[in-house]
């Protein structure tokens, strides 16, 4: 692999971050999650199999494709790592490969990983995502904070270093979140005591008035509680999965931002199978005719989130 | 790379675990944490660095090296992943690579790699770890329940049908783990909480009488905790880091195991840089020096476990 590599610190990552949703005049992220039975025809992989040569040439065009029509398009991408790692080496050869590629297509690589363990071993995922020579190069990684908000630090300080960012596991839409994030403390669900402790690590990579650089995971499916935690996090930007495939309309989705001078600000809603496996591309047989229909489906969905 | 696979599914972990720790007579498991900074002078490299390629080389024969060591003399050894994905998809080769070696070895491999996701994504991570052609081959894999029990199921599907297990995290020894593990609800902490929602998978994974294949993490300096564990869980596996470096003693360590016809039943006690990384192993000139140096440090905190 010849991943380029950057040694310099960029400006922060909400900073980067804002500045995307202006320029591009959309918060729709492009999630990338290669599920295999969904691979389309047109890739030319009829059965694709786990760590198969084929599969993998099959996901990296896949993959490339999909960022091409990002790109200038959208602010983010969003690949989801669990989909690489399957492969083994070779799929996370090909994961550092597609992040190196967005970021020279001038996408923020929102890294998917949901990674998090005590100190020293998070500093180590740190180095693997966020250093400024990491292999693996994102712009911001999702972090799961079950260890307590301390195993966050290492992250922190190598956002902090590096100009990149953070999304902490907050508030997901399955139907199991309910097991964990919805006990009640003291009268409050467990996710909005985590929202409550994460407010000053939120304000510790904020400069000036800026959005910060610590964002956090919410689902567009629970829209109330999108602007609860977007009163105790005003200054985090949210990522927000469950748009699209997954069912929530824009509305739900957009809770949680805002709209200043015509952008929507505060975080970024993802659309992953609804985006880039919509049925209308999965038999198609000509990659002109498979480009086109997900650009026709991204720009439905901009469209759908600026109606809102 | 070159991992030896294999497609035939194993008996369940559960009992293949009671088994090792008859047949070992030690409960003690050996971290394979490849920490920069602690990487001892005889693997020849007297400034490591990040995906450096004799870094990379230094790293595969320390960890070759350890595992030649607990071959033969312990149940199992317990990889970080974090220490390998830091070099990027080098770094997850050896990574494959010194799982099966263990695995070839007869020793059961622990991949500590703490991944969860919701559905389909825990589904292609358990594929990489877990899968009977995983690439990399573990016998059984830690996971964060934060997003909920229903984000399990997978890996519990993926661990039944290979005959590999899993370690949920329940309750952790760092400062931190506060935050949310021991938040009140309903009169009991988080972590209990959880453990009683693992119950039931619990018994799903059991098979008669025999130890479950779905363990835990609980963490060594919580004694008392690990006994009301024991009693919400009596069939689950007990992953108990903390031991050694870390500083709970081995009577706290084993407080959660049982003694049975003459060996420790119930769980693995993990040792990573008291183990691997002793001081008097640090400035070492020659590899049988290191080796003896490890092996006395081995013997010592077996000894002293099962002195306890």
């Amino acid at each position: 692999m010849a991943a380029v590599r950057t040694t310099q610190k960029r400006a922060p990552f909400g900073e980067r971050l804002a500045a995307a949703l202006a320029r591009y005049k959309t918060p729709l992220c492009m999630g990338i999650d290669p599920h295999l039975p969904l691979l389309p025809a047109v890739f030319g992989v009829a059965t694709p199999k786990i760590g198969d040569t084929k599969t993998i040439a099959a996901i990296r065009s896949f993959a490339l494709s999909a960022i091409d029509i990002a790109a200038g398009r959208l602010p983010a991408i969003k690949p989801q790592a669990a989909f690489f790692e399957q492969h083994g080496p070779e799929g996370m050869m090909m994961l550092a490969e597609i992040a190196a590629y967005a970021r020279s297509k001038d996408l923020l690589v929102i890294m998917d990983a949901k990674r998090g363990d005590i100190g020293s071993t998070s500093a180590a995922y740190a180095e693997a995502f966020l250093g400024l020579d990491a292999p693996f190069q994102s712009d911001a990684l999702t972090i799961n904070a079950y260890m307590g908000t301390d195993t966050l630090m290492p992250f922190m300080e190598a956002a902090d270093a590096s100009g990149n960012g953070l999304f902490v596991l907050v508030r997901t839409s399955n139907p199991g979140s309910a097991d964990l994030q919805e006990q009640i403390i003291d009268g409050k669900p467990l996710y909005q005591r985590l929202a409550e402790k994460l407010a000053p690590l939120s304000q510790r990579l904020q400069d000036k008035d800026n959005w910060s650089s610590l964002g956090i995971v919410a689902g567009a499916t629970w829209p109330d509680e999108a602007r609860q935690l977007r009163s105790i996090l005003p200054a985090s930007p949210f990522l927000i999965p469950g748009y699209g495939a997954q069912g929530a309309p824009a509305s739900d989705a957009l809770a949680s931002l805002s709209r200043d001078t015509g952008c929507w600000q505060g975080g970024l809603v993802n659309a992953s199978r609804g985006l880039t496996f919509p049925k209308a591309a999965a038999n198609l047989s000509d990659m002109h005719s498979w480009q086109t229909a997900i650009l026709d489906q991204l720009e439905g969905m901009v469209a759908d989130l600026n109606a809102a």
